[in-house]
């Protein structure tokens, strides 16, 4: 499988080792006690947001599926475990013929979530669901923290786009996932050209300083800028003087420019000044794009100053203060036997409470339950039947049925459902301020 | 080029990609201009240290080694640079030859770095070199801050051994950058197999709470563990009641058993019970895991407690309140005209300052001077030439010249070089409280 195929910039010839080795002694130790074949469900959860929050964005989930289907031990792989003695022959032996036969249902990617909700349920047997843990939860911890701090931004920012500039503030793979998962979040664009050929997701760029300093004077760096890349570019005017800057590039590129970039000092001053002055030179269609450290509290702040597009970085690929969220992997249901099927009677299982880290046992069915106004009230999880009237407001969707995948989407879908989902939360849920979780959860 | 022949699990037949699109755009230009040819130095360096920290830490330079050598591109990136207009035909053909031909030298990995260090400067035409900038600034500013949040935790464990447990809790492979850079800042084993296959870390692994709720009882999971993995396991004892899971943990692997993990609950008191309890059993020699959301605060606190080793997750891959640092990647010199060589007199460039962006132009030189004790005072700075007396104390070695890679070296090499810089530092760098960088920065 090459870079190509997947049309990644990276090929995964497997996805097997992205996996703690408890995972595979764990498996060799119920290979040998016949507990592997126990039918088995594993669910994702998350027990409480990050502090502040008022809801969770589901991301990566397309990334989980990709990531499941690629999950093969080959001989490399085997090769290593063997050699480093992580597992016996048998378990190596059963480790090459696998790949994943089971289902995963789960809240589709954009869609929002609050604690407890049962954002993944992972069945199958033991030996095949126990695997996947790691692999599932470094998805969808790193990509649904992006999605959130991304949504967050989104809000703040209105109609105004949204650039995503933070490749250099994460791992350079990451990075790919965060553009992803920003553009879920209601992004607009990215700068990183591995996201856009990896996801398709739109490219964009300006110019850096260094361009401006290579160059004997800001005016030849300008000429050769517009020259290369016509009048529709955007030029990057804090070099030296903003308003010598804005002056020069007008005068190059004329009235037709495309944009002009502001990258430091107080935005919200300079962004009404270069306005001004880009509108008593004519170049009343020229955009102001600002950068430099912004965060939905920044962007938020320039809401009534004349910016046309917000470029974020550091802020949004950290999450925004939440750079993981804290999803868990659990066991909440399996066989009574070793010899069984996906319709013997399971049991729920959970954890002794102990320093809050209780679970809920049983395979769980989720739904949004309206108010008379159409307004989500309660996120409502339960282990039972469900009731008629959440009959059709169930939140878990068929993701992938014995192995194989059913819920490919492009990228674009999730980005509306993101919306949409939102849009559908009480207003105080798009309050910036620190609050509570919008909706509350109600276990029945 | 397959993931084994680069020893990774995925292949990474190019990185370059993880590029922001106006390196490419400005190259366009640049080349357009002529000043694509001008001879240029580019800085990495950082302003500030996270808020509180005492010193950084160097991470992931021998990464950068790799990635630079793999920056070419192939028919696939440059068909998409091409189809997505991102540049021109010329710059197009300018890339299909590309190869870094420049020098970089830099701070060694595991050294550390204060406000202002010049930690890597990447010097050739200013068009090979303004590619590097999004790629060197995700490895280092990813990397080094999670060797910072390792450095902390190993100076809070002591004699201890620190686990790596993180990789649910990131990006699948910011996870095995994680455990490479923690591996340097101190730890001295990891969770990851991806991290043990690639970089040859020792994998280590415990069991999970689902592996004792698959069984029918905590004695049924424990007594497969055992026959399994031995007597020298590693059991999970908090799934339910923590004295009987001793209990019966003892009972089951005898006293050789290998430890027991307490993964919830006031750490502190229970591994004061919990070693009362093992060794009244006789298991003297069974050592005690803790894990549980652990920080280098927590760490510290449970100096005193019966703790064996420590398993630590989430606060290591997010970088302990700073999952990034703010390195930079600056033009500080550049020659004065297109035509020149290595050797042509520089102009040093800088950003005017607005909003405290300001960089200092020129190459530098950095020297740690040392008081009459031996012990570091300061780190010097400096764009002349080197004082006598700071000859032997630079900073700065080569690590890529002439587009070669000079300064290949095991990742134990960067782990006993932390130890060593950072044992050259002041005791208060050792605090864990927030203060000031121990070592002022002087620019002479």
């Amino acid at each position: 499988m090459t870079g190509s195929a997947l049309g990644l910039p990276v090929a995964v010839p497997s996805t097997a080792l992205f996996t703690d080795r408890y995972e595979l002694t764990m498996l060799q130790a119920a290979l040998r006690s016949g507990a592997a074949r126990r039918h088995s469900v594993f669910e994702v959860f998350t027990r409480r947001l990050p502090e502040g929050r008022r809801y969770g964005v589901v991301g990566g989930i397309g990334r989980v599926l990709d990531a499941v289907e690629n999950f093969r031990f080959d001989a490399d792989v085997l090769g290593f475990l063997s050699r480093e003695n992580v597992v016996d022959r048998a378990t190596l032996d059963w480790l090459a013929d696998f790949r994943f036969t089971g289902d995963i249902h789960g809240y589709p990617e954009g869609e929002v979530y609050f604690p407890g909700s049962p954002i993944l349920q992972v069945e199958g047997t033991f030996g095949e669901a126990v695997l996947l843990e790691t692999l599932i939860l470094s998805i969808l911890n790193h990509d649904s923290a992006i999605a959130a701090a991304a949504s967050r931004m989104a809000v703040a920012a209105g109609d105004r786009p949204l650039i995503e500039m933070g490749a250099r503030r994460t791992h350079e793979l990451a990075a790919v996932a965060a553009a992803r998962a920003a553009y879920v979040g209601g992004f607009s664009t990215t700068s990183d050209l591995a996201a856009g050929f990896r996801y398709g997701i739109p490219t964009v760029g300006t110019s850096a300083h260094a361009f401006t300093l290579l160059h004997d004077t800001e005016r030849d760096a300008f000429t050769a800028q517009v020259d290369a890349l016509g009048a529709g570019t955007t030029l990057l005017v804090d070099t030296y003087d903003l308003t010598e800057a804005v002056h020069t590039a007008v005068e190059i590129a004329g009235p037709e420019l495309g944009a002009v970039r502001i990258d430091s000092g107080d935005l919200l001053l300079l962004a009404h000044r270069v306005r001004q002055q880009l509108d008593a030179l004519g170049a009343k269609n020229t955009k102001i794009v600002v950068t430099s450290d912004l965060d939905e509290y920044a962007i938020a702040s320039l809401a009534a100053a004349p910016v046309d597009a917000y470029g974020v970085g550091t802020s949004l690929v950290t999450g925004s203060g939440h750079p993981t969220c804290s999803m868990v992997y659990k066991l909440v249901a399996r066989a009574r036997h070793d010899a069984n099927g996906p319709d013997s009677p399971l049991v729920p299982v959970a954890k002794k409470s102990l320093g809050g880290k209780a679970s809920i046992g049983g395979r769980k069915w989720a739904a949004r339950r309206l108010d008379e106004s159409g307004v989500a009230e309660a996120e409502v999880i339960g282990t039972g039947p469900v009731p008629d009237e959440l009959a059709d407001r169930q939140l878990l969707v068929p993701l992938v049925l014995g192995g194989e995948v059913v819920a490919r989407e492009p990228l674009d879908a999730a980005r509306t459902r993101h919306v949409q989902a939102r849009a559908g939360l009480p207003l105080s849920a798009t309050q910036l301020s620190r609050g509570e979780p919008v909706l509350p959860t109600e276990f029945v």
